[in-house]
């Protein structure tokens, strides 16, 4: 498999404008700027339709979002749709509170998402599938993961990205899966809303009519780059998470192409 | 002394919801997975009340509260009282500004709370003891700190804890001291919020009558994770603060046994 | 050249009260405990003027700013006025969005200021030199950075200190530049956040006529800081970050005298 966006996020440097959870805004600030891209980190909505201007592409994550957050993605999320960039959704927790189900219903009625990433808990939801999410983490179920993938891709119309330990990546049509990855990445809070973040930058820099593959290249490198950060660390959940971004940092298209395991299911 | 609650922390993975101050909510978070605990950082009011049917336990941290903020709170906490889920206040810089002792005095009047850490300043205002604060830094003042975490667990018929070079923990009428620790902890922003949240994990697999050796064990295992990750880095604190998070996920009973020193006063 | 204010904010521990943006909260107050700094990290407007009379300090930084905020930032800073701390301004992305330009308007307008860090994007925008700003960061353009801040001091009545690859800084007569520093800076998020915080803790304990010295010398030790944080490291922006912290901690006169390169413009 050919690998070719790393290199455009790097020359083209996007700005991603992300409207996100205040645990994890450092971490996805850096991420994206190790990865070459460029973050506009905001929630006001008295600026979200401005910078779809000079965007790039918006992320929307709802991992905590006040009464004004949620006033900003729409407001960012329609004006990004009338620019035409791509918007990404995290639903964090979506099926857990009424609240969250709430606004999730909301922003998917209003907003339309190039692409949606969460983990299985949170795509289930999204999928109608029954399963049983814990708080904010993926939770167990026996739903097939990559069912859940295709029917929110067929749902929503977008490329649906459900990551774990093996993520699936689907247009609704094509389903594709990625076996990298490390047991260390669900102990770093915000390692899946910084997957959600490169998502975007990817399709930032991506023609609409290859979506599919872009958000493939982008789990698939950092999938690949916390593989690589976890060599040698047992339990050391804090030197993944500063290592992840090294990784990112040195992450090359030779390392991807050599590691990358993706096949298509 | 016998360790049991680090064991039984990483069996349940308990839930704890954190309603926790904008500085240290990754820290907080990523300190609770490394534990072995499943953080849920929510400051919404709207979904405060839902989150308490699935938490183990509740952490209220007013570091930085906002009205939005304390409303989640009152919420929450009222919610948690009546589930019976332990609830922990982390009151920083609690008597330095009006404000902030309006929100402890309403705080305490209308939740229950099983435990309060603070360090010494914090704790000796809730006492009524005088101290000399210096914003969330625990200052200096002439009181015994095995006095004050006794009034403080008398007057609030809770746990107190209160953290600084030397721990000291109280039930009202036990009280106990913890030697351990290292002169980095204040050197590090969250490092006294999320002992409050690794208390919470702790609370959140104990029985209501063993609340106090909970705590203790809570404030030792932090404490000996701090002095291991300590070792050799001098003044380092940007190591001390990743390396505290790999030790708490490295810790062993074993460690905690062998290095904690405790004695009742 | 001499240095004479890093020993003075370790031995005075200044309190800085910082109403700065969601992304760089842990990182700032991390680095002022790291220089030797007091962080007080607030956003209410309920508390803002009482701080003030304890703070040594106060420093307001945009980068995101709710409407709550924005009342917090006024309280405050007439507040430290009247009180007579010394306030900095810090106007992430100031010209990039029609709400940032009212914001900065208004702050400057209604709160005099003792010094103003930007990147050269943001100052050019405050001096009226024509930019081409790219989101939060610097972007590119024709002005002599010399001249802007140079303009921005006369204009503001302040220290102005414009940071990049070189650190230009003026009080509206003379002009110095800074020529350390680390490619690695602008690959971490908050780094430019965290001068403005160091810049106010200097600014601290220092004589309202010996402020260009103050702001000189916080300039020249966070650049030196950082080079000797970014020895070895090629493009590991994780790895800095965190370093960073640790020179910040280790730094001493000795090495700042060595290293630095100052020179008149």
């Amino acid at each position: 498999m050919q690998f070719r966006y790393l290199h455009q996020v790097r020359a083209r440097n996007p700005l991603v404008h992300c409207i996100t959870n205040i645990v994890v805004t450092q971490f996805s600030a850096n991420g994206l700027l190790a990865i070459g891209a460029s973050p506009f980190m905001s929630t006001m909505a008295e600026e979200a339709e401005d910078i779809q201007h000079f965007a790039q592409a918006l992320l929307i994550n709802i991992g905590t979002i006040n009464r004004s957050d949620v006033e900003a993605m729409l407001v960012a999320g329609k004006a990004a749709n009338r620019v035409g960039i791509p918007v990404v959704l995290d639903p964090v927790g979506a099926g857990v509170t009424e609240y969250r189900r709430n606004i999730t219903r909301r922003l998917l009625a209003e907003i339309r998402f190039s692409a949606i990433r969460g983990n299985a808990g949170e795509m289930a939801y999204l999928a109608g599938v029954e399963w049983q999410s814990k708080g904010v983490d993926a939770g167990r179920g026996n739903g097939d993961p990559s069912e859940i993938v295709h029917k929110v891709a067929r749902q929503y119309h977008c490329i649906g990205a459900l990551s774990g330990a093996t993520d699936f990546i689907s247009d609704g049509e094509k389903i594709v899966k990625i076996k990298n990855g490390s047991p260390l990445f669900p102990q770093v809070t915000g390692s899946g809303c910084l997957l959600g973040a490169i998502i975007a930058a990817y399709l930032g820099v991506a023609a609409a009519n290859d979506r599919f593959n872009a958000v493939l290249e982008a789990c698939a490198a950092y999938a690949v780059a916390g593989e690589c950060a976890a060599q040698g660390l047992d339990r050391r959940s804090g030197d993944f998470a500063l290592e992840l971004i090294n990784q990112l940092a040195l992450l090359e298209d030779s390392t991807i192409c050599a590691r990358a395991e993706v096949e298509y299911v």
